[in-house]
């Protein structure tokens, strides 16, 4: 399935921390940054999302800020 | 300033698009990944975006989502 | 791919509006139902959207608020 | 108060976890699919939502993405 | 109808601006602070808002970030 | 660093809660009204975010609604 999210950066999940009711996901990409996300735990448990898993972060673009140097 | 958006990533402007309220600005990453951010075009116009700024492309994390395979 | 966004809602394209930078996507769902999407002028043609389309709404919960009469 | 929100989805509420800070409200509509919402436990508690009240699912339409099979 | 999300400032509309999908529109809260809006035209012309108009700006706690002076 | 979010609220933080990913932050704005921010607990705390703390409430326009009584 395509999406219309614009934003759909590959990399490696490195952390999952399930809480009651959300979950914390940070993945690693290919350049060494990290991109942390923040969704429900029964999501991260029904995508069975463990440190290893090959991923997409998926942000559409109107959830893009840009921050420039004055 | 310190912005609790965990998400905070280095790249360059590599377009600016100018619509009548919005605008779209194409980053293009380190690794050669691009993101696109939607914000408003008084926004990219008081940050005077233009190709070639180095830039943050800052995301809260709670507007990350995941993609696996299956 | 599997996405971990928990809202993903089966309709049809009803109606596309394409703007300067966004365009504005109506999705009618089984039950006669509208939802309303804003995506990017680029989204909608990269996904080449037109009436017709069977497509998927998809909503990350987090962005879903609650209205209950008082 | 008529408000911006462009997607209002009339359903029931199904389902309340509340968590340390958020709360998980899963809501099914007529047609039996099911929209789930994450929103502060304090604002569950204020709107003292609970199984069996009839509720709307308020989406503001920048957050809908759309998905449609290649 | 009583609403999940936490922030619902009062204010004045003081500017709106209309796009060819979105608009803009700029409410001025008791203090003299702005408060900016990105809404869909369709949402603005159906809400018939206009200059002087006496508004709520409603924004879900999860798309609220902070920031701290180091 | 210039951000694009076109809202940013001086004020003062006034409560904190730490969940077990999430965190809960309402910040007091200069005329008595509240902000409520969901933001991860490791983002509070990296920010070391604490009663008394003079901060900015920052929101993307696009994540801002309007209501207005019909």
């Amino acid at each position: 399935m395509q999406i219309s999210a614009r934003n759909q950066l590959k990399g490696k999940v490195t952390a999952v921390t399930l809480g009651s009711v959300m979950a914390e996901v940070v993945v690693t990409l290919a350049d060494g940054q990290e991109i942390v996300s923040a969704i429900t735990r029964n999501s991260a448990e029904s995508l069975n999302l463990k440190a290893g898993d090959e991923v997409m972060a998926i942000i559409k673009s109107t959830e893009v800020m840009i921050g420039k140097e004055a």
